[in-house]
Parts: structure tokens; C-alpha cells; sequence
């Protein structure tokens, strides 16, 4: 996925020469916290953030060139960037947007922190239930009983918790990804356990084709 | 995991007596754009965002009170509730910040929506190796070359494209598990090809065992 992928597209450009209570009012309207500055040709230039607003309009600051940032001391992505770069650098500095540029230098969007933990979180929204479907997909010929008891035997031999096909797959039917790996104590670890479901199954077919 | 596990205690309380001003001040210094209005308490009572200052300076608004948002109109999350509860609400409402409540109302930290991406990014980060040594582990006996072997058959017969056991292993050496489930086409996919590979490896053994 591309930084372009996950931008969005619906924020406002400021310009230098903007005073500072239009920039204001644009900014209420749109409901963003943070805004390029771009010259005429829609090139990056500089960064408002509300605190620079708040703060230029409590000095009577006139003009957003009196209080932008440089864009020197803004964090950019490319449009063709993977969208893991602006992942990170939210991450890891706490930011609530970072402006995604064209080759041209242009502003053609913004990667929010809160469409990045929409995307995010899907991930953990996946029901273990279609991953288990897919695992009997993949194990041809195997039943979901046959999975749910392999599970159950690993998940009793795992935690010391002794716990019934029919309790197992009660569990999982109402479990998300993002539960079964807190639940297991991380992505490993869940994976691990599924690898030996896999292998029990796959064990005991082996055995039943030997009979 | 809780709220309050994932939740940023370094926050300013506003009062509905602070002036606009002295509250725009402590907002920029702590660099937040929403901020919780308490009473006496620290119980919620109101909610405040850059843009309720912006346009209550430039209006000569004097006191929070006349410029916040009533409480009733603020999500919140209990601190006993799961994490997840805060990020489906930052997700769905493209929410900054949620605030974290105790049992009495009071406010006790914030989870933000760049807290979040920090926690759902590491998910992300981690090395296709080791949920491939996780597989060796699991699978004993099994050696690093044949998982590999056995994942590039798997690859070639997945994609079309012909790829080595040499190739498979560079590739995965620099892979995340976010690439990888965005370049095998989602979660189930991924967790597919991984389960084939772990049925072939134990064919493999299977076979070898019957010579």
C-alpha cells in the first residue's frame, strides 16, 4: 500500500499572505488541527499547526508567514512512499498528520493518525473464526469438528486449562485476531498454536490413512 | 489490554473559570488540541478543542465555560474497558483523543490516536522470520532448509512465479508481517500459504519416515 492509498484528500491549504483569523475559520470548518502552507503552484512552503493560530491570534500576529513553520521542520511523505513510512514517523513522533507530496513538491494530501488506526485496526477486527475456515480450506478433507478437538487438545495441553471442543469453538466464534493474540501473548505465539493444531490434524489423518 | 494500559497521562485539565487565553497558553505548551474541562473533583464536565479557542479568541470569548462542549456530548472510555473500545471509537468518530474515566467520573488520562497507531504498528513490524522460526519450533525437527524449500514451492505453485528456496529466504529475511499480508493479499491469505507449507514439510517427513 501507498502513502497515496491511505491520504486524505479533504483538507484545506493556507497561504502565506492568509491572515491569521481566515486561516482560523477555515481551519474550525474543516476540522483540522494542522495545515500546509503552500505557495501558487500548491508547493509545500510551510506548516500551521492550532497552536501556532492560538498563539498568533492572542500576539495579534496579521499574516501566516508570521506564524507558520518552515517547511524545513516538516516530516513528508512521497505519494509512491509505502504507507509504512508515514505509519512510522506518526508513531514515532506523536503526529497527528503528515502532507504527502507529488513529485512536484506538491500537497496533494494528508495521512491522518486516525485514518492510519482505522486501517490498523481492521486487521484486528479479522474473526478467527475465517481463519480457521481458511485453515480447513487449505487442509483438504479435514472437518471442522476434526479442527475444533485438535484445538481443543492443544489449547489443554498449552495453558494446563482443560477446555472441550465445543467450549473451543464457542470461543472463537466470537473472537477477533486482535483478542487471540493479547489472549495468547502475541502474533507468535498464536501462530504457534494454530501450526500445531495444523500438524495434529494433518498427524491424524496420516494415522487414519495407515488403518 | 485495558484503557488505562494504553492511555497518555500527560494531559492538561482545564476549569470552566480558566480564561480562554490562560487555557490557549497551556494547550500550546503541552502541545494537545483537546482538553478535558474538570470541576473541583477532576470529575468531567466538559470538553475543550483548539478550534473552541480559536474561535473563542478571536470572538473575545473570556471564560472555558462560555466556548466548551458539554461532557454529554464527549465519548468516553471506563478505564476497565478494553483498549479496543478506544480505538473503534477513534477509528469510527476520526477521534484525536479519547478521555479515560475511573469509577467516580474523574478523568484519569487519554488515549490518542497516535498512542494507538504506536501499539497497532508493532504488530506490523514483526519479521516474517521469526514467525518462520516459530514454525520450525513447532514443527521438530523440521530444519530452516526445508521450511524454505518447502515456501518456495508453495510461492511458485501460489503465484505462477518461479522463485528459489535461496530467493524465498532473502525475501522474507527483510519482510514485516504487515508487507507481507499486503503483498499476499490479506491475513487469511498469508496464514494460507503458511499452512500449506507447514503441510508439506510434514508430508516431507511423513515420506522420509516410510523409507
Amino acid at each position: 500500500m501507498k502513502a497515496k492509498e491511505l491520504m486524505d484528500k479533504d483538507f484545506v491549504y493556507l497561504n502565506a499572505e492568509d491572515t491569521v483569523v481566515e486561516a482560523s475559520i477555515a481551519m474550525e470548518h474543516v476540522r483540522r488541527f494542522t495545515c500546509p502552507v503552500v505557495n501558487d503552484n500548491k508547493q509545500l512552503i510551510g506548516w500551521v499547526t492550532a497552536f501556532d493560530i492560538t498563539k498568533g491570534l492572542r500576539e495579534g500576529s496579521e499574516k501566516i508567514s508570521d506564524v507558520m513553520s518552515s517547511c524545513r521542520e516538516v516530516a513528508t511523505v512521497h505519494e509512491d512512499d509505502p504507507a509504512r513510512k508515514a505509519v512510522i514517523l506518526t508513531a514515532n513522533n506523536k503526529f497527528v498528520t503528515v502532507p504527502v507530496l507529488n513529485d512536484d513538491n506538491q500537497v496533494i494530501g494528508m495521512v491522518r493518525a486516525c485514518d492510519i488506526v482505522e486501517l490498523l485496526s481492521n486487521l484486528y477486527d479479522i474473526k478467527v473464526e475465517s481463519l480457521y475456515k481458511e485453515m480447513q480450506n487449505q487442509l483438504k478433507g479435514v472437518t471442522w469438528e476434526e479442527l475444533m478437538s485438535a484445538s481443543a487438545l492443544v489449547s489443554t495441553k498449552t495453558t494446563g486449562k482443560k477446555i472441550t471442543a465445543e467450549e473451543y469453538e464457542a470461543n472463537i466464534m466470537n473472537a477477533t485476531f486482535g483478542e487471540a493474540i493479547w489472549a495468547t501473548g502475541g502474533l507468535e505465539k498464536f501462530f504457534a498454536g494454530l501450526i500445531s493444531v495444523g500438524e495434529m490434524v494433518v498427524a491424524r489423518r496420516v494415522g487414519r490413512a495407515k488403518k
